[in-house]
């Protein structure tokens, strides 16, 4: 049924890389996608010293990703990637998204989308006029239970929607590391390279991601407060944000670097008038349900009373833990299984079509900006 | 050392009263207090119904407070009362508090400490006037682990805070249940009775309470999206706030009653340059604390290593359970020792005068127009 | 409807007692019982300055039991303690016991019942021939959600029941504490006072009554692995048990003084052919219940979908912890009703009977004998 | 540095298997491994439709084991497989195992190793003769930290052992499964395919395992009571068992599959002199370790204070968790990491060596004919 292995490149992931391994630890998991060519860093010796790591065929290890896809584009249809994994920081992600796209490579893309609202604009055009496929790894929505919660309020167990509590707590910027030699941190925190906000921007966008996708509500009002803790950070490593939402249910949303001891926090709490849930990230594999006046119910992973939506997003049985990385790959999988399916020239399932997009990744650098407009504001509501 | 059993009556606390028993069985559970006479409700069948159920002599089960201390007082001294609890609806807690000062008798007053800001002002004054002593159940406050906590900062373990997270969510009243037999309901939900504010003054000032008594800090501005969940409720059922603090640290506060599935959930988070506790009411015995860069620590109440003033609070050895009515029971003997040791003439010991008093209970009705202020408000921050 | 307050005195509880100030205040906490008289310790200056910290009438303060129990028979029907408290050591439970119930008192002993079995038996023969009340401090049998899982099981929601995991660690005497100058470890670690077995008789037996009380069922045989570890230590400080139940199911029984970082963790697991029930004392309000492919059930203290008996001994709304004095004083609440209800000439109440006996503390007596009996044998299975 | 990607054989892992799946999905994570080849079922239909769903080159799809190492031995050194990975029933291991060892192959296998002891001691003595590699998948010990508990006890953190408590129960054989179509449990209750012992053999072993592997400890002593509670299940679904370890510790080790409501709950607590840990497959980044009068400690995984040897087996920074496959990939990867170390003549590094070899196999095996020989015996204890 499977037409064949899909062949992925990569833009980003050389030495020093925390992110671009687990995207190529989650795209090979499956044994679904092949690695078969890479521009791994803008340092020629670095992308082939990282590419050889891969076991990489030395031909297709690039100098530069303009030159990838320069290359790829002209291999025979048995050999040319298919897609290409763009783990670069944050401002170099609009050039091989958009240069991929218009050479005709679907594209998985880490969030921020882009540096800018405008850049990820043309990137949905460019989307929308090649028809090719486009994913933004808000990877935390890829866990089975994180789709059983969105399962649960879309058959309507919780009624209306009231409230939503949204966290995004770390702890791992409470030192001003960029001043030292921590390349995660120094980018991280460099407008030049991160974008107009530090920790909302890089983390607060997932927790609007995550309450968004599960609640299918959209935030329409935000009223923010955004910090800069460590002395002479240049970008926001802490923010705190009043929602409000189109049907009228009200939320906060803070996510923080500077929360010592927090580790990677993100959790949520969504409560209806007959119902509420509640997941946190650190232990992915279960569900907290609660109706009124009933005992607390926690619904595990892998259980045969779950949502088939879990369940397809789901490899182990029930109490052998899962991850991260599965849920990463969930992404891959979804996005390769599309690129099957039209290959072969058939419809593409649902569930294949399960996974951010383009346009999440659109709304997210809105909501960077809204942000910082918020924050400058006298005024308590910004309207998003 | 001790001079004599302290000898408490009672205001409120009748049939159908919550917290009325749970202030009767704090005085009791230390053996150091005794209940003498009691108006138990303004319905004198009642208050004799419930003073019978206390084991009173009937000539000291009054049928109003005004009938109690115009009695009480001229009893003699080795039989009157030394000190007043407090235990109605919102409304009734200003008349027998000043008429208890006003005739010389310490208070214990259950919170919101009366029904506006200008009453809390008269009773601070008689306080200061009249020496007397005065107490408000924050009964939160007096947990072994949140003294713990408190004492943590004050040594300054966890360097300059940072971010204050306070939440005080619960879900009883998800359903409009003023509207049917619930005398809980009934009163917490009625403006004539409860005052300005619902589910803010009832729990939203516990949280400010426990925030600024764990911190020392003072919140200094607010930003308040209060909201009426359930129809036709009067008074605000959930409440959103940003905060700042004195020192520049951020803060988010948020109560709500329409929270479906939590049940009396309070529990804080304090973050400092050097590390965080963490507090949940519902596991009072365990303080998290993390320190940069080091495994998370779970001090658990009983052991050695805590701090005089955990264990002066505490009553049993590690891993056997405390819970509510013990905190509560701290503000109790702390204040009849308080008395005992007036009694003989000495000076009060420091440990003796920790609970809440007046001032905090009129910061909490401060607290309520403030919410109700900023609420209004289209500006983002109204001083406090 | 409650004839009057029910009157105590006290054997033990003097200075350096931990369980006889659990005692008093479990029998303070809910206003039933007042404190009339004691014997607190056989140094009559430790007895005085004990009866004073209680506020008690120096006339009623007494320097042995045996004076306690002669002058108090001898005092009017409206003075006259109605029952004692015995909060001492183990080898002297028995004598102020039998001498309580040869002169007409009830009697709440803390376990072991007795320092031999033999003790025990007169002991039982005493109640039977007197009619008096005689309970026993299991206390940990007192938690509502003791009684909610007893409850689920007598109504057969678990099925058959197929196997029993009952689990004490303790790690307080990991080092030889009774080497320096601990009075808790030396009495306790003592044959002499302690009886023939240290952590299995101290501790080993509570578990032992939770898994009876709980399940209904009852051992009849068993397969024991005592040990020493701390050197020059007498009595076992640590015992693994196989148990096989009267209905054919398995079990382990396991206890221990020496397991380091283990507060007071008694915990209980009990798995029958369509359903599961787990509580964990140190987190008492929490029942776990499990069913055959649902989600994992949380029901906690003081929810209206509670039984009635988990209701009942439950005095806070749900959220609201309680600990083990409430425990604790559930069977002095029950004792003390049970009195009144005598008092009164009335038929006693189901509820009011629910509190471990001196049937219960018999079996406990001969448990520890049988644990001997076993870890000497090199036979597997010993008949209980 | 790394020689060249290691190829794999499956023995295994058709339709409706389940360990197959993971063994393929480790094997994937890190890119470093290519399945070139497998015989997935013994129906060839079967096997083709497997093969193919895994993107294999048809001719390297084989009908039966046999076919696979016959034509795989004849295939040039760029081609062959390198190893094998074994993922059949209990009955299907040995022949496997013994002829891709003759045949020169490295060997994966699943356990237990063998059918009979007198099978694994032959795999051990060819295991020995021909240097080959022989990995078996107890992957719980892949996990972090278990490495880090390992670890803490090497470096003597703990004192002396003096207790240790190895629990594995599960829930999903509470009803007659294998009388119904379920492959797993038709197999797995089967003495003809699954050997001696049923619930010990399958999951028993994998807790002696994990013990002995954290401790560094052997048990010398047992007393074991299986028990079959589902009527005509032909196998243990359940056992208790009394450990004695070789340096007088003592243990309980407690395995079951009908325990409603436990999904794969294997869990270790080690007790010594001075502090102990305690591990929970099911939230398996976290350790919780104690030390004599200290807080709790929770040591997470991806942090900077935990040893080398965690550290190495860790993908993803705190925070970020990883789960079975992550623990599984790590035996992959050490495996494959030797044998690229033998490729290119290199001594191996002792990182690349930690995985469970054949003789953790062949003890497994000894594990389970000595548990049947306790069983029937009505001595307590059994030699091991």
């Amino acid at each position: 049924m499977r037409s064949r292995k899909i062949r992925m490149g990569m833009v980003g992931g050389g030495p020093g890389s925390f992110i671009g391994r687990v995207h190529f630890n989650a795209a090979m998991l499956d044994g679904q996608i092949e690695l078969v060519c890479g521009a791994f860093s803008s340092d020629p010796d670095k992308s082939r010293e990282a590419g050889e790591g891969y076991y990489l065929n030395p031909e297709r290890i690039y100098g530069s990703f303009q030159d990838m896809f320069e290359k790829e584009k002209l291999l025979p249809d048995g050999e040319r990637m298919d897609f290409v994994c763009i783990a670069t920081p944050n401002h170099v992600h609009f050039e091989p998204s958009k240069m991929a796209l218009e050479n005709g490579f679907h594209v998985v893309s880490d969030k921020p989308l882009t540096y800018t609202v405008e850049e990820a604009e043309i990137l949905v055009k460019l989307v929308e006029k090649t028809g090719l496929f486009f994913a933004v790894t808000h990877a935390y929505s890829g866990y089975p239970m994180v789709k059983e919660a969105r399962n649960i309020i879309q058959n309507n167990e919780l009624g209306s929607i009231r409230k939503i509590i949204v966290e995004y707590p770390q702890g791992w910027l409470s030192l001003p590391l960029e001043q030292g030699d921590s390349k995660q941190a120094s980018w991280r925190t460099d407008p030049k390279r991160s974008g107009k906000a530090g920790c909302m921007g890089d983390i607060g966008t997932h927790a609007l991601n995550l309450a968004e996708y599960i609640s299918g509500l959209r935030a329409t009002e935000i009223c923010a407060d955004l910090s800069i803790f460590v002395e002479n950070r240049k970008l926001d490593d802490d923010g705190n944000v009043l929602l409000r939402f189109d049907n009228g249910a009200k939320g906060i949303l803070h996510a923080s670097q500077i929360s010592v001891g927090e580790e990677n926090n993100l959790n949520i709490r969504i409560y209806g008038e007959k119902g509420s849930v509640k997941w946190i990230q650190q232990e992915p594999n279960t569900l907290i349900v609660n109706r009124l006046d009933k005992p607390i119910e926690l619904r595990r992973s892998g259980n045969s009373y779950l949502s088939e939506i879990a369940s397809y997003n789901t490899r182990l049985p029930f109490g052998h833990p899962e991850g991260l990385i599965e849920a990463f790959a969930n992404i891959y999988r979804n996005l390769a299984t599309s690129i099957q399916y039209k290959l072969m020239a058939k419809d593409i399932p649902e569930f294949a079509m399960d996974y951010p997009t383009v346009y999440d990744g659109l709304r997210g650098m809105k909501f960077i900006d809204k942000l910082i407009e918020s924050n400058k504001s006298d005024y308590k509501w910004t309207k998003f």
